[in-house]
């Protein structure tokens, strides 16, 4: 088969492997004469994926058991709600850093459980930079420091961890988790949404740690809201397939190196398609350099009529899913973990053409 | 292959040609050069399969304009805390039928909202029956009336709704949605997780009259469980595969002559597996005879010993997913839509043939 160069920000490349065993072994799981879709989350094939899964994270990750991991649905959407019904109410504060569409919806929701403050955005400025932590208006007794690691509509990335002086963070990592090593004892709560480097849409990974769910709320949270309620058990029907997949995701990244192999390897994808974007004028990136995101990464070209014309050449060259967000515009060419070298190389050789033909 | 007889109560078997479909399409959906779950959720490959979806439900159930379809991540244990959200605050009333687990728990979930009524519970008999109507002890003034229309668990079903003098019906139609025709008019919610009948793990279909819709709370719901949010959009990321398997069963349960056909199906399976139950004292029904489900068959064996005999004796007939709840024992054989009359047969023959030699 003639696969496709995808740069779509979301559901997202998978790694090839993953899908062939996928496919291998829809018909027939391992033997059983039936597929893992049609078998009880409770039996022993479901609990194997369920359980590697969890012990591959903790690997990958370096977790302890001061942590609890959740498989949970619903996506990042649910756990801006699902974080301040569990730890905000009344007078208590949190902050919220805004660095996009995703961070402004998360605030919205706590605003209805408690007191987020606003403790930086760059709206102004079309969300085109990440904040110094100078910038940063932090409340001492907030109870957490909320931030999106990765803006994936606008492109931006924080470079590391924003100081919160001992405040615990709560990250909405959906868009790099898995791409880069991180600092997992300063987050309270880290949570993401599997389809941009962990999986397909339809489950939601939740990182909590203990001394922090310790905290949470156990009064008048709807039982499938509050996290405890998770806590060393499948309450209710988890997303099978997509655990799976997340599960044959791990295995890849594990035989891959891990994180910093990851680190490594987005790096460098990220510096070929930069430096193209950068050689002239003609590639315009749309962030400030120093926010610049490893992921997503966006672009203009001198005009509308260019961008139409490079979307529709890029289509023949089987690049897809450049299209930016409608509220950036532009391009916009999603390069997670599982986005081959080999395909940034093909995007940046058409872009190269692109401009010499245009330019 | 050797496919298995599958009786798992869910996640649970699937049509075999919807299986073989997904495994064809996996690694290059339709020529673009990427699996379906690697491409946007905004594009046009899963837009065409989401309306699909939307178009052949409202086809096979007879639905007009005047329904809202959404389909919504976290199973049915989300809507039992979701529909209180929209509908129910303060002193105003719902009533809720109790005829297994899932309605305790959707019943405990209201109570959080407003003034949630017990207006029946067969829970002193271990849940063996449905009420009729006369039982029944409605609020006139309730918002909605709530009831579970199968119980999995348990073995028993509705075998119509109950009567309620207009008030809307509120429905956990988990374990029999598209097993046979509904009166849907009735309905001013129906919700139901999709891995019995519909699909695999990961997606809920929720049907909602737009006239009780008219009726929700607007004000300080959190805006992924705002029904209202899912009008009309796809609010956030859908859980691609999911509905793609569903809109692939809803292909095949047309194709097999829709709702009509599946009941003349279903009642046929259960008669069969019935009629083997009652043949003797041997295999005893665990609920009473007019409360039976279609979908779910209980029953036990003489003494917990062979129980245990049966279950090893299954597995080697290629036999599975027999075992009952922990909360009612013995055995449970789950023959949804999609279980085929064959795998029904072979559990029969081998039901005969145990009784002979141990009887």
């Amino acid at each position: 088969m003639n696969r496709s160069h995808n740069f779509s920000a979301g559901p997202a490349v998978l790694p090839f492997e993953v899908l062939q065993k996928a496919q291998e072994e829809l018909l027939d799981y391992r033997g059983t004469g039936s597929s893992l879709i049609e078998l009880s989350h409770r039996g022993p094939e479901y609990t194997e994926v369920d359980l590697g899964a969890r012990e591959k994270l903790k690997q990958i990750l370096g977790l302890g058991d001061d942590f609890e991991i959740y498989f949970l649905q619903g996506g990042a959407s649910t756990q801006f709600s699902m974080v301040p019904y569990n730890f905000l109410s009344g007078d208590e504060q949190a902050d919220y850093i805004l660095t996009g569409s995703w961070s402004k919806k998360a605030f919205k929701e706590a605003k209805l459980f408690g007191q987020a403050n606003n403790a930086f955005s760059s709206e102004d400025s079309n969300f085109n930079r990440i904040p110094t932590d100078a910038e940063l208006k932090l409340a001492p007794e907030a109870r957490y420091v909320h931030f999106t690691s990765n803006n994936t509509i606008f492109g931006t990335q924080f470079r590391k961890e924003p100081e919160t002086a001992g405040v615990p963070l709560v990250c909405d990592a959906s868009s790099d988790f898995l791409s880069r090593p991180l600092d997992i004892k300063r987050y309270g709560v880290l949570y993401a949404g599997a389809q941009k480097n962990a999986g397909p849409a339809g489950v939601t990974i939740v990182i909590i740690r203990k001394d922090f769910l310790a905290t949470a709320k156990t009064e008048g949270v709807p039982t499938i809201l509050s996290y405890a309620t998770h806590t060393g058990t499948m309450f209710n029907t988890p997303p099978v397939f997509a655990v799976y997949i997340f599960n044959l995701v791990l295995d890849w990244l594990i035989a891959n190196g891990g994180l910093e192999a990851m680190d490594k390897h987005n790096q460098e994808k990220a510096a070929i398609l930069y430096d193209e974007i950068d050689r002239d004028d003609f590639y315009r990136g749309t962030v400030l350099k120093d926010s610049r995101s490893l992921m997503n990464v966006t672009f203009r070209l001198p005009s509308e009529d260019l961008e139409k014309e490079f979307l529709a050449g890029a289509k023949e060259h089987r690049l897809s899913g450049l299209k930016g967000h409608r509220s950036v515009g532009g391009m916009r060419a999603s390069i997670y973990n599982a986005c081959p070298k080999l395909s940034v190389q093909a995007l940046v050789d058409y872009m190269a053409d692109f401009r010499k033909r245009k330019g």
